[in-house]
């Protein structure tokens, strides 16, 4: 029943990785990482950088999780590989989560910019993990590139409006031979379980966690769905009837 | 994080109740209802009543999970007061999960018989649990009539169709005093993450679990959707929104 | 192609019943009348029996729509039979829309007082067409007490929420022997549509053609869309499919 | 009421616009392209280039519908560029309906490709209408090329399953400058009607009429949806409460 998430031959016994976006408290921030059962999670280069801007990374080291720096707000192939090259450089880690953002309003990723972008991080040896919309074609090519997962979202960044398309999810699924991460848009706990029994591997969540009221409960709530989720995605599920079935034999 | 299910005064921790219907092997039944954490289950009358049938009581005594007599495949007020006069004879117990269906094709509650009978029933001392149909006005009067919960359905029993209209479910729980439990027509964990999510105090569910292909794990599964949904409804979620909002600050 | 809708032996070649609620201004009304092509619109009898209040009906008498009295308001089987008999006076029609609302926050029927009215009303002579709500078996309750249509809610009036369980309306479709019309909910063209696609033989609104910004406007678009979906039902859709198809042969 | 569609300088009266892919029979497909009442019909260069493959041009030019070549089932930006050219000298306009379709299972558009076909058709003087999936970022690439229309699909193609992801078509509509044509996944009525309520200026389908049962049928029946659903648009639809309102003023 518990059978790992492997990523480019790592191994993680949670399927929830988180972000650090969000927070605005450190001392929440990492109860909530705990109550999650994370072990993977995302950090932004420009934090790091940021003198002081290291507890987050702290926080990953003390409970023993794993850092994944992101791209963040990257517009362009160019500026995505040279943070991504920083990154690798800051945190002695060639794991990258590839964002290449086109515009502030939809926070979508650009699919030719991004595109690009991982083809030349995997030339230059990184383990790629990109953000990318829910488009299938999109998502094979990034695996052609050798991407070592891909991430699609369910909706635009910090919208909450869960998996907007879960046929898009369905067709990525049935075509993936990497690990398939549902990144983004995740509002709430079903949101997540409906990912993981749409077929995905993992979920992503930041904000659905650091800005709810009760980030530590949501958290929580948020490690129960993916379990839920993937075990229900292995039990075979009951079919949909149109019609009624009694579940007690007729008298 | 830890509150109680309380029904007619007595309290649960776990918030799944089970069914019993559709299993077909006892032992595996029993491993499943484990793997539930439910303190709860339903039991028909009719299985108790028929030699060797007790089976399902002795699973339920020895994991000290109560019984639920229920009034399945009852189609008039009469019948189904009759059904819980024996089960409570039977099973000296007062609490009756009261069941009158108008036809097989739809097993959908008659709303003027199932009135009918809970007055009767409440009025001879019983502990009423009506399965009603999503009718915000029936849920009313069932309380009304003194029903110590209400079990709206989310879809036809045995359906799998989950919860097909949340608007009424909201609104049920928009106005009851009393828990509210949904019952019927779960298909899968992110079902019954949402059930809780909507705000129901407890999931009842049977075939989902006895008719999965593996019915332990969907158990389990449900054991944390359930977790997971009542968390997360406390937990204060974000809210939707139409454009996207970073969970990094901007550069 | 263009069966007429036929109730209780009249015929109509519009399949759109309009309702004349939520009107502020009466001809703006009697052009969204038209523009509808309706042929048969309700008017609530507390308005005809103003002083003056009779211009409604004087605006369908020229435009030769019959006028169909509702009981609107109505919170008892009592003051709805009442209710119906003053309009059958009043307006010398036997036809009456039946509405026993149990409460002003969701003006949803009750359902044993609805049925109780239904049974008079028709014992008394009427042509009963009774707002329901969406539970199939209450639908056949009514069916069964002789009214000549019954009329399930797509979402409480006035919501605008259009059809919130198109699997209801299936149901109720399916076992019909009068004919089905959606009341209450409609807020778009496109709900409109849907409800004809369903199986339904009508479609009856009114506020969301008046209160629309452009009553006229509105009027049209319904009358395009109730018989779109007419066309549609009957023109047998193509299957959902998972994977796509060409519509050119391959090359 | 009736403002015309405008691409690149061109008036239509029909916002609906056709393919004869799918066709079985040419008279049958005649008729639906009259009952449909379109003004502007795909057509594949493939087809017009086989000898007698003619019928379909001749049936557009004596009923006065405009021909869109399309490139269907090209692979490649070079593919889709040199079919294009083709058509233009075959079919004397320089009007293109641009696909480049990434594989046969989803025939959904590859990103890079199609950006670069249309690119380079721009720069050849072509009015460029270019099939793409719902992203708005690739919508607004296109529209930065110097596309003439961008024709986001609602659901791959022939798959019927309607718009699966209608906040995308509202994110495209938002930002985009040239018209936007729903192409794509149209399965029935009210599937049109909602993509013109999202903000679309015209919808383009093919088999939802050409494999219906009942062609004719389905084509009128997409005609009045698609002026339904225009109509409805411009006409500021009533708001979606949570609580009922009543449309007659209370007692």
């Amino acid at each position: 029943m518990d059978d790992p998430l492997v990523i480019a031959g790592r191994e993680y016994s949670s399927r929830l990785i988180t972000g650090t976006g969000g927070a605005t408290n450190l001392e929440v921030l990492e109860r909530a990482l705990v109550a999650s059962g994370t072990e993977l999670t995302t950090v932004s280069i420009r934090r790091v950088d940021a003198a002081g801007g290291t507890g987050v990374l702290d926080v990953l080291r003390r409970n023993g999780i794993d850092p994944l720096p992101n791209t963040a707000a990257c517009r362009t192939a160019a500026e995505a590989v040279l943070t991504a090259h920083l990154a690798r450089e800051a945190l002695h880690t060639d794991w990258v989560k590839l964002e290449v953002v086109a515009d502030d309003r939809t926070l979508l990723p650009d699919p030719v910019e991004l595109l690009d972008a991982a083809r030349t991080l995997v030339d230059d040896g990184f383990t790629v993990l990109p953000y990318t919309n829910d488009d299938p074609v999109l998502a094979l090519r990034l695996e052609e590139v050798g991407c070592a997962a891909v991430m699609p979202l369910g909706s635009p960044i910090g919208t909450g409006l869960g998996i907007r398309n879960p046929h898009n999810i369905e067709l990525i699924v049935a075509r993936s031979r990497v690990p398939v991460v549902l990144d983004a848009g995740i509002g709430t706990a079903s949101d997540a379980a409906l990912a993981m029994e749409l077929g995905c591997d993992a979920v992503l969540l930041a904000t659905a966690v650091t800005r709810a009221g009760d980030p530590v409960r949501m958290a929580t709530a948020m490690r129960h769905a993916v379990r839920a989720g993937r075990l229900a995605s292995g039990a075979e599920r009951v079919p949909k009837r149109f019609w009624a079935q009694a579940s007690s034999p007729p008298r």
